[in-house]
């Protein structure tokens, strides 16, 4: 993975600052330990699930949910997975109703997520899936030691995975909340926390990311006023739902009160796909309000061959440029004229972020790199970046509203 | 369509003014009249398409794909659609690939859509199918008058429709670029104007929706320096791709240079999902910056009856509220618990859309809805709403790039 950027940043005694905190947090934030650990309990654990299961089904929202999708979707299209992977995270009746047409709830094994045990979404789409499967084999609890949801599971004999200490839900896709679904269907775990090692080791140890790392965060924090909106502009439709887990990573984490002051802080995350957002969100960028930077995310090689044919239109024979071009090469030239446009306007910061091709290492990278990213920016912005209370105002109004 | 506004506006010199600037634009702009027009020749072109046709694809890109895609996914879980339909809207060649996998391509009947004829993504994508299929009946072109590309499609004997004049991509859903799509899939494209139709006249003809449409744009356009972002809660999740529509109407329209001043502006579209979002943005809204407005979009009856059901889970029995309740009521009371505590901050501007049900009439309703608020805020802040000269930038470079 590469990072380029296309700004400057030169604070160099905020970086070592930023630097240091981060260094000290690293010891007591549990996401940062998440690259090293030994994955054979999830191996054993999927040993365990018949073969004869078709689907993995996971019930769970947000941090329960984001970051499996985001890499169940990344890889799906370029390797044949052992498993079809859905995801029940709404409570809107249409979606359950049409998922559940998707599958044969028979040869499907459903993993519940919740750290509390008590999230309203997961535990309403529970009962009625128990209702429609109640044989306790089919399912799998994964919540913290000790939950009423793990003495639950115990109740009916179902299997439960623990949730590591000190993990919140955004910064959780790497632990068995995004491991255990993604390895009951065929994705290379180990190659995906060996693709977060490397971007660990780069920044903790002096490696080519740390210096641009810093810049790029010092800079956002510092312009946050101005810029307050970070846009992701990924050119391939396979990141789409990594710009999802992005939003929520950068959005629930740095929307807050500073600790150290009375006001209302935040940065907007806006997730982007090219070449198709050229034509909805690029003329904003372009032209509209100086309030947003801007990362591209290029793919090197879809090791897809596709190729534009040799072929002339009559009356077309302006588009005869396009003959003999690979798409993935193409679909880069696109990025890169995008890159150029706003990189001349001068004042919309730019940077690109180069990821080799698809693969779990790759997205495991991208995932750290973002998670770091997010860790400093809040450091530096002021605020707790692991915590979210302001979700709860709504859930003790539901709570009143139900009880009623 | 029931619109009712959590804060006020009162400069009723402004809307009348506005008002008048819309009464006379829409005798220029085509999109007004779109509501009236005589489906007849849709209807008739529909019967030419053989019943041995399986699958619609659309070749074509934002404008040419979006509204269509947000009609298209909003019915499919409610009806029994006659065809499937599937868009091209990618040089992401993993993408074609996957999309190319999931149809019959000898039962597949394509729509080339392209304005000016010359769209980098419409004709890399189409040239490659048709290296694949070159049997022209196999094609229907929807393009400008006498455009090169009409005059491609009558060289190689396919089919041609026409898009009506002045109607720019983003305002084009309904004309032919999102009804002839819709209409082969088994849409009622009748509905749909019906729906558009109640709109336009409760706006123009002193109904209900005029003051309130007014004293919304009067406020996002007086308060755009602060509140920049505007953020679309759909609770459903068969509107996310109404969001993506929503997302190029709102940015592509209203991020411009202003016409008389040397200002860039613009008013930054988001859409969110609910409930899901709320375990994703929601935080954001709640304690971040105050830059954001929000209107939530309910779906009051969803036509499906799945409830809770009443079982008690040992160590969970604080989840017992959940029982008996039909997930229809669930996910409006989580959209009511959310409406309540974010109105309850003061200063976060909301307002919410209940339309009754899912149907072509109040997805028609919406989309009106929401075209004539954009060209009421375009009005105020002083943009051309119809046009994107910022996206030319970019294809010059691309083009340089191609010709070398």
């Amino acid at each position: 993975m590469r990072n380029r950027l296309y700004f400057d940043s030169l604070d160099k005694n905020i970086q070592a600052q930023a630097f240091t905190a981060i260094e000290k947090e690293q010891k007591t934030i549990g996401y940062y330990g998440l690259p090293e650990q030994d994955i054979a309990p999830i191996v054993d654990y999927c040993k365990s699930i018949p073969e004869t299961v078709e689907t993995i089904a996971v019930i769970g929202i947000g941090g329960s949910s984001l970051g499996a999708k985001a890499i169940y979707e990344f890889i799906k299209p370029v390797k044949s997975l052992k498993r079809k992977l859905y995801f029940f995270e709404s409570t809107d009746p249409i979606n359950i109703t049409t998922i559940l047409s998707k599958l044969d709830i028979q040869k499907t094994h459903f993993l519940v997520i919740s750290k509390s045990g008590n999230t309203v979404e997961t535990f309403s789409i529970y009962k009625y899936i128990y209702s429609l499967q109640s044989n306790a084999s089919a399912y799998t609890f994964i919540t913290d030691p000790d939950s009423p949801l793990e003495k639950y599971a115990h109740e009916i004999n179902a299997s439960v995975l623990h949730l590591p200490d000190n993990v919140g839900g955004r910064f959780s896709v790497l632990s068995t909340v995004g491991l255990v679904p993604l390895a009951l269907c065929g994705i290379d775990i180990q190659d995906l926390l060996n693709g977060a090692k490397t971007i660990k080791e780069s920044f903790f140890n002096d490696g080519y990311l740390k210096d641009t790392l810093l810049k790029k965060a010092v800079y956002y924090a510092k312009n946050h006023a101005q810029y307050n909106i970070n846009c992701l502009f990924a050119y391939s439709e396979t990141l789409t739902y990594f710009c999802e887990w992005y939003v929520q990573l950068w959005g629930e984490s740095l929307g807050k009160f500073q600790r150290h002051s009375a006001f209302n802080v935040g940065l907007t995350p806006i997730g982007l796909i090219g070449p198709k957002d050229q034509h909805s969100f690029l003329q904003l960028i372009m032209e509209g309000t100086r309030d947003k930077s801007v990362t591209f995310i290029k793919i090197e090689d879809f090791h897809d061959n596709i190729t534009i044919p040799d072929i002339t239109l009559p009356h077309l024979e302006s588009l005869d440029i396009l003959n003999n071009l690979p798409f993935s090469k193409l679909i880069n030239m696109q990025c890169d004229s995008v890159i150029e446009a706003l990189d001349k306007q001068g004042d919309i910061p730019v940077d690109t972020i180069i990821i080799p091709t698809v693969t779990e290492c790759n997205i495991g990278a991208l995932i750290f790199y973002y998670e770091l990213l997010t860790s400093l920016v809040g450091e530096l912005i002021d605020v707790n970046t692991y915590d979210q209370p302001g979700v709860e105002a709504g859930k003790i109004i539901l709570k009143k509203k139900l009880e009623v």
